[in-house]
């Protein structure tokens, strides 16, 4: 089902997923491809990202932004092309990447949230994962946030997803001992042999806590967290005094319906945090390092470019697949970026 | 029972607690006072420091600093005099403040932990409070990691203890609303009558939750949390986007032998921290902050003199005492910075 210059193929949120979503929770409709008013332009997405942050759109819990609304078009970051513009600045055919689009052929931009991409970028999907949102949450958390130094242990969860990667590749050029856990040995194979890190734990093996205490000689100083759960269950013996914790996710908890039975762990995280003297920090990227961004690529560009930083991407075709890979993304398919590739 | 000039008192650890501290945990003894070796120098004590964090070195938990040996003398800082000194750099006549002291009338001293105060001091206690390890607290998490700005919400509790005066009282020199949560009607009125806060909510009231909704329209930015417990609890759901929460001490969980019962609220508070973008760090004083004493004495002693930042001590008289006063003070029925008069 390709794209069609007539229509626009929507993925609408059918309904708020109770746990884990189902398809059922998402709805293909087609509709009309929106007129362009003064002051606007029309977007053709050709690739779109999926990240876990979507669950918590998916759900009208309070939290940093608003859910979609039920019969609303999911909302994601496109790479798209400019098809029509109304709007100062921008043109019929440029390349640009939209964190205000959504899970459809066209998007309607008043020029908001949107970024000018190289129309002649060789790998323009790389603007949603490693020179994107992901890649730049990794960079930031890990370098302002862990602040790592040389010889100091860093432990990063989701290893070869679009953020641990990062997080890992660049505490290597920073000298640190990087320590992974992902989930099955095939990720973790590559985590060690092409992405360069000293050990990577399958978490899915039923003894992660003496692997990590293993894998950890010297405690951990950095834990990037974006994952909870059980990882962070077997990290917090092992924190060293001064330890950072940069928080930008919590992929184990998003489907849970309701709290874990006790007792109450709640007291004594923050024991910890006072007597080993932790720092941790919640942050959503753009709400705390948009004025950063420019920097991040300025140094993470050349990295990609040169292989410093290793970058691995899992495509999927076409929008209409989007909801099953989504599902699987929260369950721990993937390996690496997940991308939906729209249209050439 | 009054210092005497030929034997030497001194409070042991009998035994560790199980719960809250009880007499039988103490034993007063008699000694013969030290004699004084080559590099060392015998201080008398005339002021002792009762704090909250002794309760952690009666236990062998593992924490920050080593507990106190059954048997062993019970730790504090004192305020004394040097009454012999075979020390480079000390005379007899000498006034000091010594973080490495005792529960007893005389203490061996090789100068470590030993700051010299001035001979001339009006109220020396006040170095074992606002001009020492509390009032270092209150001013450099309010200030380093809080980062309060004029018109933002400050909370602290334990709001008229040696802590949370000075944190209450710097922070409305920053500008801030400042709510203080206190244990009792009279401690409350003092808090804000006397010590300028814009509000102050007793916990022993029923009605925490409500009052702390009130007394903080526009949310909370900072809490400087140094109870833990039902305060906390209060706090999280009026927390607002990127609030910082220095973490000093969790006086309200100290004499528990058990985590509550559930359910398990820590995915809860990561979700929260992550979704507000909250910045929580524990911190113990000297060990982050060590270098920065002389500029925080700098800083306190002109308002101290001038009375822009005022002092609450409550003074016990007698060694024999500081038991009591301890257990007591676990329980919040000291009002200000608890210190015990050991001599002239």
């Amino acid at each position: 089902m390709p794209q069609s210059d007539t229509t626009n193929r929507q993925i609408l949120l059918a309904s708020r997923p109770v746990g884990a979503p189902t398809a059922a929770n998402f709805n293909l409709v087609e509709t009309a491809i929106p007129a362009v008013g003064t002051g606007q332009m029309l977007l053709r997405n050709r690739w779109m990202s999926l990240d876990p942050y979507m669950r918590g759109r998916m759900s009208d819990a309070k939290s940093y932004a608003d859910p979609v609304p039920v019969g609303g078009v999911m909302t994601c970051a496109t790479v798209s092309e400019v098809l029509e513009s109304k709007l100062d600045g921008y043109a019929a055919g440029d390349l640009v990447m939209s964190f205000a689009s959504g899970w459809q052929d066209y998007t309607l931009s008043d020029g908001a949230m949107v970024f000018r991409l190289d129309n002649n970028m060789k790998e323009p999907s790389q603007a949603l994962g490693v020179l994107g949102m992901p890649g730049f949450t990794g960079y930031m958390g890990l370098t302002d946030i862990g602040q790592p130094k040389a010889g100091e242990t860093v432990v990063v969860a989701a290893a070869t997803g679009p953020v641990g990667t990062v997080v890992g590749q660049v505490a290597k050029l920073m000298g640190c001992r990087v320590v992974g856990v992902a989930g099955g040995a095939d990720k973790c194979r590559y985590a060690v042999e092409e992405l360069g890190f000293d050990a990577c734990i399958d978490h899915k093996a039923d003894d992660l806590n003496d692997k990590l205490i293993a894998a950890c000689p010297k405690g951990i100083d950095v834990y990037f967290e974006n994952v909870g759960g059980k990882v962070f269950d077997a990290v917090m013996p092992l924190l060293n005094p001064h330890a950072r914790i940069p928080l930008c996710g919590l992929i184990a908890q998003y489907n849970a319906t309701e709290l874990p039975a006790g007792p109450d762990r709640l007291p004594q995280l923050m024991r910890l945090m006072l007597s080993q003297r932790i720092r941790m920090q919640g942050f959503i990227i753009f709400d705390n390092y948009g004025h950063c961004f420019p920097d991040f690529l300025k140094t993470m560009t050349p990295w990609v470019e040169s292989g410093k930083v290793r970058v691995k991407e899992d495509r999927v075709e076409g929008l209409e697949n989007a909801p099953e890979a989504f599902i699987g993304l929260l369950e721990g398919k993937n390996f690496g970026k997940l991308v939906v590739k729209i249209a050439d």
